[in-house]
């Protein structure tokens, strides 16, 4: 397979992928592309087999546990003929005995060509990065940034044909959503329209809101999917946690509110949605057996997406 | 290597591997006689690898501890050339946190190639198989089916040359032991004379006898070891576990009974000794040393049963 | 490439890996010259993948948790182009769930081509050996042996050109530390000057001493880092427990006393400065600047040591 060479180091600042914030538009481009790329081996088809990072080892570092993000960069590293070490969450905690993250790092990076982190407390893979020989990919460092989840929802987007002139609802808990936070940011790169539908408790920060319209994104505000789902062309759609209500029969009148069934979905047939999982039920399971969701193929995108990270960070 | 490709898609409901009901027995002569092609690359020999399913990748799905059955699976892929996902049980527990099989099966199943299940209920397998976009193979559900426990059981006797004609003695808790149900209806279709051997609060139950005797196998039923010895080819040996006893003197009497020693065996020199492993004390350690053992050799005739499995159900 | 074949049948007792009194200076020696010629493929270069155990597999059965061990023998394998199974301690422990070692070791010797064993039962791994079908790789069993930390540990000494003549100091617990204790041993086959720097009361014990004088290694006994770092090439720094100290007082008192610091090191500006990891606070965070800190080095080292003796025991 020949694919163009890309050189990272002039856009990633440290060679790490750390926040989706420390992308430029173009970067992401560029990531989104390799991704498209890729797709055709994520699939695990006859006679297409890639073996672009054979030989190369990715450490796992899972300080929380995340099997979903896990498994999504093992078979991302296995799809490109590479191998795997797996810290799991439990085994971290005793890498950790008596041990900083930094002396942890740099002795993990002796070990292997490339790092996932995965750590309860924000701004841990920063940190890391400084200390390690190798690249880090942060994969969700506590209330902080996830960046490649982002990456994979652009790419869903993409694939639809919906990332130019997209209106999309985000949907549910936008206050301490991090996943809403960061795709917001990103689409606002691309001139997305934004539709923000929440209760009023768990609306989307006001700094938040300032930075995007800053970058030029259109924003508009509601409390009810149906006002929306005929202005849009994405609902995504995010769970809203029981424990952000003090009063549980609040919490119950509001999840009602923000659930997808098939009955809203015909509203606006063509709507796409999608989901970052795992859902609970924000989205009847009724909805899986419609065209217009998408959310499991969003999952499988991660594949291909972090194939295509994993492959430009080690430079091939 | 050249082999006889497979048209498992006649054989298999699905696609999938979930009970040994679902084989003929021309579906098991395949299978077994595939086992035996593939033993020797099972055995890691020099100049004997295989790359079958090079590039193919297996998800370990285990919500219930069985180590030696996972890490059978994983030697058998891993003798194919192929790569392993692996989910322990602990990190099944928490991809299951607010989700469902359905939805986690359908994640997974984005991930790879083929999925082994291991799951605490019954029926799990077959329900996962209709959510899943790839083939899965039960690896025990509760109560239910472990079919390749039984394949692997067969393999043995077949690379001992007793499976035509076989008497076979079935030891120890008939009532509730899974993997005794699925042999015997098993080598019901080999025409196997059963002897089973078990206390009378264990009897082999009543409606499997019935459905036995209508394959047309011979039954015939013992309390003690030592009055079929003579008879059989086999003893094939599972555990009493002693929850099964209210009074604790009862199960020491019974286990007592029940145990093979290097002094019963005198009986029959050339009896082969079985066991599902692990065992516990229903076979003295002496035995080990003697040569109707086949026990070990049985756990590692696993890994060319299961490569036999993985490579049908990937086509190859 | 061509490695000269090496005949390790008549080098170690029963083909395994148990403890580093079973070695010879000349069978160390192949070992670390091995290592060294593996070296460029343990660092994951462009161009520079070695696949010598292609096909095999490796099983680490930890029954205690050693991340950094099980990751560092993992990665050998990897550089290596092998495969691994891996029982973490959690699962290790349900294997055993009413299976004696022996059991599991006839078993798992039937998936694999190699064990590395972790376990908290001195004496566990030369047992485990007489049991295996395959090489039993001790990986440390509780107050026993741990072999390839020693040779790692030389493995240092040598890069850094010092084996030759070495005058070390090994500082920290020498009553309980089983790296001191093995290191010191492999040390006075090569005539090193050793100075055993400890409080008294957690000094070298008096038969350890007598058996490395018979060697014929020259040996002093200090309490002061001070008194010996100008004598010396290499500061072997090991933690000491808190627990050891019936009084905390006393401890902190010592605790300090034997810290390596910038300061202490401004006495001697070439020595180099190694430690098993992980540190608690032995050795200032200031000191990793510094051109003395070959502690991480270290580390990494314990992939091309680990990567000659899995070679060595495969007949590769």
């Amino acid at each position: 397979m020949v694919l163009h060479k890309f050189s990272y180091s002039r856009m990633f600042t440290k060679d790490h992928i750390i926040s989706i914030r420390d992308f430029s538009k173009e970067e992401i481009d560029y990531v989104l592309s390799r991704a498209e790329k890729l797709e055709i081996y994520a699939r695990g088809l006859e006679d297409r087999k890639c073996n672009l990072l054979d030989g190369k080892v990715l450490a796992n570092l899972f300080y929380e546990p995340s099997t979903r993000t896990r498994l999504s960069f093992e078979a991302a590293m296995t799809r490109l003929g590479g191998a795997i070490l797996n810290l799991s969450s439990t085994e971290s905690s005793s890498v950790v005995k008596g041990e900083n993250l930094a002396d942890t790092i740099r002795t993990v990076s002796g070990y292997c060509d490339v790092i996932t982190l995965r750590h309860p407390q924000e701004g841990a893979s920063r940190m890391a990065a400084s200390f390690s020989s190798v690249p880090i990919i942060n994969a969700g460092d506590g209330a902080g940034q996830h960046p490649t989840q982002t990456l994979l929802d652009l790419y869903t987007i993409k694939r639809e044909g919906l990332l130019d002139g997209l209106k999309i609802a985000l949907i549910g808990d936008l206050k301490y959503g991090r996943t809403v936070h960061s795709l917001a940011y990103a689409l606002s790169l691309y001139g997305a329209t934004l539709f923000f539908v929440s209760p009023n408790a768990l609306k989307m920060p006001e700094e938040i809101k300032s930075d995007l319209k800053e970058t030029g994104a259109e924003i508009f505000e509601y409390t009810d999917v149906k006002e929306v789902i005929k202005k849009v062309n994405v609902l995504y759609v995010t769970r809203i946690q029981k424990e952000r209500f003090p009063d549980p029969t609040e919490y119950s009148k509001v999840a009602g509110t923000y659930r997808i069934t098939t009955d809203i979905l015909k509203e606006n047939e063509d709507v796409v949605v999608m989901h970052p999982l795992p859902r609970v039920d924000e989205i009847d399971v009724e909805v899986d057996k419609t065209k217009n969701a998408r959310y499991f193929t969003q999952s499988f995108y991660g594949v291909p997406v972090r194939m295509a990270i994993l492959s430009i960070l080690l430079g091939k």
